[in-house]
């Protein structure tokens, strides 16, 4: 899979992809990330990428020249599966939407800032508007870098071990049961005997009710579109 | 307003906290964060911070004792307003949140990583946890950057003008409406003349109507709770 966002703060993302499993799948050249400074398409001295929003008021708004010129050079080496941009408007972000993005090649992301892109870069380039949830970010930076992590982890060979993202939260509509590990006993806190029983039955039967459970406590409305408990398993 | 974050990988973080509005929050005195290295309070010459999860199967568990030793240390320098755990199965960051958060003085952010952290780590210390959203990320540090953003724009004085913040998408249970800037055609594609007009009252209300107008094709669920179409007025 390979990934370019454009960005007028790439710097930003360097961290996020110098680390971890981005940092992991790039070496083992399953997926790259390339960032692209928005700046290099800016024309004129003052290299400018935004301007005061037509109508007044606070807040400067991406200028639709710039971002053209980058998501056109960038179309003349590629052919984009999705064209995204991050904004909180956009189709929230969630594991089923994570899955299907990872079985595409070619991902071009475009990071908002300030007030966001003029509305003519959304009407004429972009074909997914994500958001990563009902907040506001500084900029669509750090919402980029969510997206990519969460499509890039779930890339056969990405992680170490793949059953390790098969039994995490969401995949099967449950929150994921709680985890313990050495010590047994910690200042009088104690594993659950069942985790130490070695009874691998027990232990899953165990870890669904956990599950179950908390998926009941902390999010109801998971559990009423999951088939686990429904008659209406597909 | 003080935050620190503990996580295993900090490198992570240090590019999203060394530019935008991060730094400049830490420049103007505003805001400080705090990185701390996990694998600094571990013992033993592997500097282990994590282990097989007690009844088996995939993933490593985050230790309880690295991660007391972490937080007990950071407590005999501060009070803690919020001791935050970053995991899926926690309550959903959503703007409200970021509100009430950023008026709170010191907070302590725990990143999970791998499997995420020994049950007894949450029983015992953490006082509010915290998911941006329905999906599974590597680890807890761009969920943890993500509040730290959303949370600090919000602190006056952030935002180089403080209405920006106040006419973003949710502060008012409705998307923001589309920008524009300059040039006023592109290609062929034109401003909405109204924005162009200098007729405050007459933008005021098409912002208003493109408001609602988005918010109803996109996100009809934030209408239901917003105030401004009920009789129900608070």
């Amino acid at each position: 899979m390979h990934i370019d966002i454009i960005s007028v703060v790439p710097g930003l993302l360097e961290g996020p992809f110098s680390h971890s499993i981005l940092k992991r799948a790039e070496d083992k050249g399953i997926a790259k990330i390339q960032l692209h400074n928005l700046r290099d398409f800016a024309t004129g001295k003052q290299k400018q990428v935004d301007d005061y929003a037509f109508g007044g008021g606070a807040g400067m708004v991406m200028m639709i020249e710039p971002i053209a010129r980058c998501i056109e050079s960038l179309q003349e080496k590629r052919t984009y599966d999705e064209i995204i941009y991050m904004t909180p408007d956009g189709k929230r972000f969630d594991q089923p939407m994570a899955n299907a993005l990872s079985l595409q090649q070619n991902l071009l992301i475009l990071c908002g800032h300030y007030k966001g892109v003029d509305e003519r870069v959304r009407e004429r380039y972009i074909t997914k508007e994500i958001s990563i949830g009902d907040y506001v970010l500084s900029g669509g930076e750090l919402a980029a870098a969510v997206v990519a992590d969460a499509v890039i982890r779930l890339i056969p060979g990405v992680l170490n071990d793949e059953t390790s993202a098969l039994t995490d939260s969401f995949q099967d509509d449950l929150l994921a049961p709680p985890v313990y590990t050495r010590p047994a006993e910690y200042e009088g806190m104690n594993v659950p005997e069942v985790l130490l029983s070695g009874h691998e039955a027990k232990i899953n039967e165990w870890r669904f009710e956990a599950s179950v459970r908390r998926t009941k406590e902390r999010r109801p409305d998971l559990m009423e579109k999951s088939p686990t408990k429904g008659s209406d398993n597909q």
